[in-house]
Formats: C-alpha cells, structure tokens, sequence
C-alpha cells in the first residue's frame, strides 16, 4: 500500500526536481584525493556556517560521530552522553569497537542534562576508572523528542569541559531545526564544540550524508579516521551536490515542519487515550504515549490508513518533515482524531 | 604511622605462616605450558567446588571478568550489569578496549537488579543497537555493600538469559563470604552461570590471584585469552600454593568477618551524624554515610587513630578480613564512638 | 595546468552524460531501511553476476574488505594475503583498528602467491600463535601490475582454506578487468570465494561505491557491520543508479583499457632507462622503472606535458581508464618518447 | 618419564632453595595500591640496573610488550619488528586485538635487521598508510638464534627513530644473556629505548614475571594499562622476591650457560645429519638444523633418553639454563653424538 504520510522519520525525504538537477549537473573530481570541487564547496560552506576551520564529507552521521570519539579519545577513555542519545542506542557498540571507549550515560530529561549532572559523573583520574574524555551533547534530541538544548546550560558544560580538560561534541543531526526554532544562529551552538556535524539526509532532504566540522588539526586527524573507516568516496560531488542545494533553499522552511509537529501535537493532545505535552514539542519530532497496551494496536489502526509512524520503546514517534505538505498533515489530523475516538472512546 | 585497623579492603592482607610455608614448600612447573602441578591441582580444586569441567588460574580478577567477556561477546555486544558492578568502575573500560564490548547499567538495588529490570533492557535484534549478550552479576555486591544475590533472583535470570540466548558470568570475587553467609553451597549459585570465577586475595587471603570456571570449550578459549592478555605464567605454583591453602583454610573462618562487619554496623548506627541499616550488612562490607560533607573529616579522624576506612562516592567503606581480629574490631568500634560523639554530638 | 591525460589512477573518472541522466531519474528510498529500489536493483544485480544470494551496497571498496574481515574473523584472528595486498598499505591499519585482526603477508609475484606458500604460512593452533583465518586475494592485482590470478590457482587455495577452516575473500576491485581480459566469466572466480566485492568507481566509471557479495548468512552479518561502521546511508539510490548503468554498459570496453595499457608498455620497453615487461601488463596498470632514481624527474617532466602518473616506492604507475581515449594513449605514447630520449639518450 | 636434561627452553626453570627461603620470607602489602615493598624494591632495582626513571612489575613478559605497544601507539599505528619476533608469533595478535595496531615485519638476518631495512620501512604519512610509530628490536634474538644486537646498529636506528619521531622499545627477555656476553652494560643497551624489560622468569631463574622500565611518563601510563590488561596483583611480593633474588645472585652464571650452548652446538657441528654454525652460538640458545625431514624423528630419539628440546619451523632449539649442570650437558652431548651416528651415519 503506498503511504499517503509517512511520518516514520525524516530520513527519508526524496530529493526534489531541482535538488536532481543540482546533482547531475555536479562538477565532480576524486575526493579521496580533495579533487572533486562541489565535495570541497559543500565543506567550505558548513565550516564557515558552523565557524570553523574546516569541515568533512561523510557517507552518514553515525561516521561523524565515530570519528569524532575516535579523534578525542584513546582506548580506555569514557564519552558522557544523554540516556537517550543516538550512540547508545543506533550505533551498534560502535564507540566501543572502533575507539575502544565506553559510555557514560546520564538521565536527563528529554534527552538534555545539566552541568551538575556532568560534574558528578567526572571520574577521579586513578588507574581503575575509565578517563573521562569526551561530553556529547545531541541537538535537537531525538528520542527525547525534538527537545532544544538551552544555549545556557551548553555554556556551562563548556567551562566545566575546559576546567577538566575534556572535549566538546555536538551531534547536530538537526542542528537547524534547533536554530530555527529557537532563533539561535548555528554557529553561536557551534562555539562551544569542539567537533560539530550537520545531517544532510533529515530535515534538509538531501539523498546522502553528513558534514562534520572542527579545527584544521580535527579535520586533519578525522581524515584519517575517514579513509580508516571506509568514508572515503571518489566523485562524491553528485551527492554533495543535493547537500549545497538544500543548506541553500531548504533550512528556513523547516518551520513549517515545526508548524506541522504542532499541529499533530495539539491534536493527540486532545483525544481520548493518547497522552502528550504539546508545549514540550519544540521541532519536527512529536513523541507520544498512548493509553497502556494499545500503541501498537494504534499504530497499526494508522498504518490501515496509510499513515506510518515509529514506535519507540513503549510511544509512539511522528516525525515532520518537507515530503509532508499541509494535506498530509490535515489528513493525519483527522486520522488522528478518528482513530483515537474509535479505540478509546 | 603504623595501621591498628586497616579496613581499607580485604585485598591488604598478608599471607600467614603457615601459607608461607606451603608456598615455599609448593611444586612447580612451567604453568604456561600446563605443567606446573600445584596449578593444576588448584584449578581441579575450584572446578569441583563450583561443578565445571575446567578452571584456570589468572594474576587477577579484573583479567577473570575480562577473559570471561571476550570469550562469550563478539564486538559490537553489550554487556547487561548493575551500575554499580567492578567492571564499570574500577576495570578502566577494559570490556571496551579488549572486547569491543558495550555495558548497559542498571539501577538495581545494593547492586542486585531483578528479571524484570533486565527483561527490560534487552535489545532488539536489528542492525542499530548493540546486541545483548552477557548478564553479569557480582556475588557479593562490592559498592552495593556486600550484598547477597538470593538464589531464586539468579534463577530467574537465568531462564530469561537462556530463552534470549545470552551468557549467564559470575564476578564471585568474595562468592565465599555469600556462601558462609548464606549457607547455599557455591555450586548451588554456579550452577545457573556459564562462567564464575572465585578470588584467592580477598577474604581467603592468598597473595595473588583467581580461578576462572566454566565448560571445556570456554576454558579451552579462556586459554587463549589467558596468553593474549598476559596472563600466562611461568612457576606459578608458588603463589598457586596460598590458593590451595587458603580453599582448604580460610573459608569457614569468613563468619567472624561478617560477624565482626555487623558489630560494627550496629556500632554505626546508633552515633549521632553517621547513618546505615545494619540489617542490610549480610557479609564482610559496611558502606555507612556521615552527615552531610563531613565524610572526609570522619575518616581523616579515624586515620589519626590508626583506623584506615575507604571513600567512595561521598560515603565511607569499611572492610572486615582475616588481618583483623577481635582486638582491631573492638578498637575500631570504640574509636567509631568516640570520634562520632566528638564530631557530631 | 588541466591535465591531457590522467593516468594516475581509474579512480578519478567522471560519470558520462548518459550516466548523469541515469542518477537524476533514480527512484528512491531510505537504504539504510532497504527501502531504496534502485540499491536494492543494483545488489540483487551484481548478486546474480556473482551467483551469490545476496548483496550489500557500500560506500567504498575499504568498506568491503573491511566488513569482509570483520564477519569472518574474531579479535586475534590472522589474514592472509600478498605483501602488495590493498589493505598492508592503502587502509590505515583497518583491520587491526576494526577485527582486531592481524595480517600474515606472503612475498608473492606480481602480487600472486601460491597455495604452497599459504600451506607454509598456516598457523599451528595453539594458544600463542595467532589463529589463520582468512586467505584474501586480490584480482586484479594493483601494486602487483594489474596481473590476473589464475583460476587453477585460486581453486587450489580455496581447498586449502576447506580444508583449514579459513575464509576465502576476494578485493574485486578490479575483477571485471581480470574477466574481460582472460575470458573467465566473474561467477567462475566468484565460485571459490566466502565473499567478494566489486568496485563501481574504477573502471566501470560510476562515481561512487562497491557492491560485496556472499551468503544470505554472511550478507546479515556485513548489515551489521554496515551500520557500525558508518556505511548506512539514506537515498542511495541517486549514486546506485551510477552504478546500475556501469555494470548495464562499461563493462565489456575495459578491452580498450587494455589495450591502451599495453600500447604504453610496449612504448616504454623501447626506451632507454626505462623497463617493464609488455607481456606482464595483463590489464589496464602499467608499472615500470626509471633508470636509477631519475622516476622523479622523469614524472615531472610528463606532468608538464599535462600527463600525471601515480609515484609506487620508486616506481611509476599509469592507470588506462574510460576517460583516457586513443588520442591521449597517442599523445602519452609520444611524450614518453620524447622525454626519455631527451632524459636518458 | 622423568627428564635427564629438559632443553625446551630456559622457561622451566624452578627456584632453588635459597631463592624459596627469599619468598617466603618477603615483606609483602597491596600492589595495586603500591603498598608492596618487596615490589617496590624489585621496581627500583631493574630502574637503576637500566638508568631509567622508573619501573613496573607485571605478571609475564607478553604483557611487557603490549603495555609498551600500547602505550606508544595509537589505533591504527604500526610497530616494525623483525620477522621472527616474539609479538609476530607467540603474543596471539595482541597488538592487534589491545592497541589496534599492526604489525610491519623485517626480514633481517639471525632476528637482527638494519637501520637501512627500517628506513625503507617507514611509511609516507598520509591517509592511506598506517603510521610508523614503534621500532621493537629483541635481545637476545630468540627464534633468530640467541644472537647480539651490537650496540651501534641500534644506536643508527635509534636515531633514524628520533628523526622520524618513533618511540624505541626493547623486548629485554634475555638482555642479561646478552650484556654477559657481549661485555655491553645493560644500562649502555637501555640508553636508546623509551621502553625496555627484563625477564625474571627466563636465564634468571624467578618463577613468575618481568620488569618494565622506563621514564616517569611512561610508567605512569603504563600503570593505567596494567590495571585495564588484569596485571594489578596483590601481595605479589611473594614472588617479587624472586626476582630480587635472582638479580643478586644468578646474573653472573649466565656465563656458564653459554659455555654450555658454545659445546652443545660444537658437538652438534661435528655430527653427521646434523647443521649448525657454532660461530652464531653468541648465548643460551642453540638452533640446528637435521637433514631433510628427520627433526622430528631427532627429537624423538632425544627424548626417549630423557632429553628434551623444541620444535620450531623444521629445525631444532636446545636452550641452556640454570637447572642444567655440566653433567647434564655432558650427558646431552654424549647422547647427540650417539643418535646422530646411529640415524645418519
């Protein structure tokens, strides 16, 4: 059955007419070497973005993460992260294969911790504890729901991380959601990193990739961890190509997905049986309980519908996104609203 | 300044008379070649006491968790354990760095967590998360205070991890303080575990070592292991000879340190500022609190009387052994009192 | 200064108007789902080429041999392959970063070892040596001179390998080079092997990625490993497509690489102070030696004719490709004339 | 059967009486914490025999090693040893599996390679290669033949070393044979290493371990790798004594076993069926080779005389050692003499 809203996640956008023009229209060269231009285009254009020296091409965010552990850490160090964070939970023990690190997890709420909360989770430097290395912050949170990291509170993680000598990482998977919905320019969040990397592939709807971002000695190191990997591409410019169209036409209007989540929020919100806080729901990501047992069943009452959402450790997860007009989301509404009447009321 | 009670842990204490004698008296071989008699004597030992084919002799207890990880795990696995448990702590992320082994901490409770709680924290089996492979329980509880994992508990999980195809480990480094405690027989507790291990340097009080059990296969790749990591010995009979002679020894005599741990649990609790539930003291460990921030200043009192107790985590550990006779405990207890009336009344 | 011709390597080829038109007009889905149609059309293409059950798309050729080591070997594990091997020099220590896994080189020729040299490089099981567990072959060979394995050969190893236990693995990169040129159809080297890869972004032109291929078994493992090491990418399909009309029409005019290569070397035979072996030139490299240390020189006098050449440990290196025509063969055919009169006449 | 003379290697040997009265008698305390003084003094010794500013004891020599390969290293870097080295073929692909490293073997003459060989080695750093970071040179040469690296071949690798920025590590087993017999302090060898151990377990005699020296820096760091490897021990002073001991006592006897393996290898010469350069005998080790596929049959014989040596890669290896007396040898030479007549006259 072809889905009429496809709210699994927003990963999985087609890139438009234009952004396929843009692509094979690309001036493309051997990137492994740095000789394909639109690649070494893409690069300049997130590094000056995020205020950094330079910047990477990779195939995919979890590289950018990893590379960025691998590059702050050595075997033994320990990455303190959210609960909820990505590594944790979608990257395959990859941290701990690749740069032989544990991590820390902290339980914050929805995905975002507090300094305080960083400070006791310090380890003392003795020869039986893992070293504390690393403080990774992921912005906007995905399975904390969409949530907006104060500038504040990053503010002081920084200095406490300075103080100890630990480093900064900010996965920015959906950096620009953040920014736009909170007004913050990308490169204010970016200062305070001392690894930062963009998604391509979310809510900018390009086909492939992720940008990572640092000082020059960062990106230097992080080449090698991008050959080591298998990263590195040959004229990757046809896919970085979709990535220069969309930081150029398709990061303010991630408003309306922002709009649309709102939306759908306020709708669940109101009916019987489905439970969710519509002023927690900051960006394109609406994480949602539904009454005890009966998620699935929910979620398989939309799917009849040609809805498709995500479930997610008990919830429910709609996430917004530019392959869902007004229509779509409309169409979820009411669905929402029906659906939920007939099973709970 | 010369220690009157060292209650810093049971790993301090030194080799008696008669464990010298035996050790300088033990026949040797060339243990990495198999051929050190006493070893192998040791190793049958501990295989028949814990009803596993085979054993192997290892410099510590950090090396018998870690083999025992990287004989069950491939990388990219986690490893379900309390957040309390010694490889989390005080192994400095060796399950990383050995194994590429992942760790997923749970909030029990004194270090015991339920089925429930593991149940929980099982992973689907799909290309993102890591995939659960090992449940590791500590028997008795270290930081969790010195508590005894009850048999009914351990059963429990262990159906669940056999249903889920994960590997049941035993970190049993004062498995004997349980038993004598408990009055279940090693074997009762090993039964349910794929692999257990037992510590010759804490409450039997040998110099230097553990046994690690298990079937032939696991032993048989322990052994690799064993060499991988620099285990493998030469004439270690020598020091297998106070393993030997702490089995046939040092076991039953563990009721007068838990017997002396709860003196001084009752001692505790009735001081002003100091704080613990004697009833929760089950075998040689008594983690106590002292009023707030002032633990610091408490153990620096005691030290000034000769009495050396642990910090950890803002509380303070003291741990009952074969070095401390009834004297040293008497002493501490009157020095706990009067140090508490003066600081604290 | 734009180069007449890039010899450097069948890496840097720019995908064709035709091939262009094919990305743009890709359907598209989110692969890291396998929900991309037109990766799932290339894998199930080059599956059915390699007669195996099934395919996996990657990111790079690294990427293959890297996830190939990763399924089939454990932490202390050994591969063994020829001393020029791919991953001894081009992939930053992957194997050891990633498996843990050792690599066992033999001193082959041209790159092609023998099944006597691998029944002598086989590993005693003990506990010291490290276990012999993959044997990978590389076809055709790069730093070896683009020589073609013999099929006799490679069926001689794999019944090693049977009857070893060992993994038999093949670096494809350039395999259709080695079938266009002796005859040999893919599936008939593909035969011998656990698993095998094929690279799009050499000589067939696509601009990015490798496609490996084995086992319903093996291809779940490498899904995991995809995932952990970053290679799960989203709309893949746009570069996929590259891919797709690579293997539909560029496979049988690597005839014409061939050719073109061994006019350059038998142009080279001619001239004094240079040496090669035209008969030895099997595919599409040319390596050959420069009168005592004059290769600089002689490189850099061909880079000012606008021609580049690949610098291999004293050697040069020149790669025939899709993009070079007759008339730059021609044009490379008369300046290395030129020059090594003008240098060594 | 009971052995006459167990040549198999100086491994075996068991600690006399004095040396048991020694342990039995040693001060012991926690080593983990530094509490050991017997530990301590044993550290403090070996820092000084080899001017270093401190050192660490370890449980085996494997352990030596890749605690200094894993301090020096980096994932992704590689160590360059000789191509019979022990880390190559008795360390189970430790550096692979613990530091992520490879390993670049030399194929230099009798275990001892040349700075020229190392310099061809060194890799160009770019993103491809793996990086050239460690130089681990063996002394004595064991699979080499127990041959002497001269002091000033090392002294030119190590400065190529530090005009390339690579750490030098020495695998010291059996640097007391070779100081004995060169004349060479070990302090005047110890001059060029950042990393060097000796065995206490090998020619000295001790039961168990090795001592690793370095600077401040290094041990530091080392400290954080023995505890992550399960080298940490207890009272290990038990055994630490042993190696007191035996430095005091069983240095200058080293002489008489080389005295020993010179008249093993000369009787060994005279014999028909049988090969050996007695001018390469340098110290305790003896490798012959017996004519075409008889070693087997060779050692057989020995050893139904109650003589024992090793089998390594088709040749034989007799090994002298403090428990094998004149008489011992003289028996041993007797014994080769009459086999080698009675097989291959």
């Amino acid at each position: 059955m072809k889905l009429k809203a496809d709210l699994f996640s927003d990963t999985g956008t087609r890139p438009s007419a234009e952004m396929r023009a843009a692509m094979a229209a690309a001036e493309v060269g051997d990137e492994q070497l740095g000789e394909d231009p639109t690649v070494n285009r893409l690069c300049r254009m997130v590094a000056e973005i995020l205020g950094k020296d330079d910047a990477i091409y990779l195939p995919s965010g979890l590289m950018a993460n990893q590379i960025s552990f691998a590059v702050h850490t050595q075997p033994g160090d320990e990455i303190i992260m959210d609960q909820t964070a990505h590594p944790l939970h979608f990257e395959s023990a990859a941290a701990a294969v690749i740069s032989g690190a544990a991590i820390n997890p902290l339980a914050g709420q929805g995905g975002i911790f507090t300094a305080d909360q960083v400070e006791s989770a310090l380890r003392d430097h003795d020869y039986h504890s893992p070293r504390s290395r690393v403080i990774s912050i992921e912005q906007t949170t995905n399975l904390g729901g969409g949530r907006i990291w104060p500038l504040a509170e990053i503010a002081k993680i920084a200095d406490l991380a300075a103080e100890n000598q630990l480093k900064m990482h900010l996965d920015g998977a959906r950096l620009f959601n953040a920014s736009v919905a909170s007004g913050v320019e990308p490169i204010a969040y970016a200062q305070y990193f001392d690894s930062i990397w963009i998604d391509l592939s979310k809510g900018l709807g390009a086909p492939v990739g992720s940008v990572l971002a640092g000082s020059a000695e960062f990106i230097e190191a992080a080449r090698f961890w991008k050959q080591r990997l298998g990263g590195a591409m040959r004229q990757a410019g046809i896919i970085a190509a979709g990535g220069v169209y969309a930081l150029e036409n398709n990061i303010e209007r991630l408003k309306e997905d922002h709009l649309h989540a709102r939306m759908l929020a306020e709708t669940i919100a109101d009916q019987p049986g489905l439970e969710i806080n519509p002023e927690l729901v900051e960006s394109n990501i609406v994480i949602f309980t539904v009454q005890s047992g009966e998620s699935d069943l929910f979620a398989d009452e939309l799917l009849k519908k040609g809805i498709r959402v995500s479930r997610i450790a008990g919830k429910l997860r709609a996430v917004t996104h530019l392959d869902l007009n007004r229509d779509a989301i409309r169409y979820t509404v009411k669905n929402i609203e029906k659906t939920a009447r007939k099973l709970f009321s």
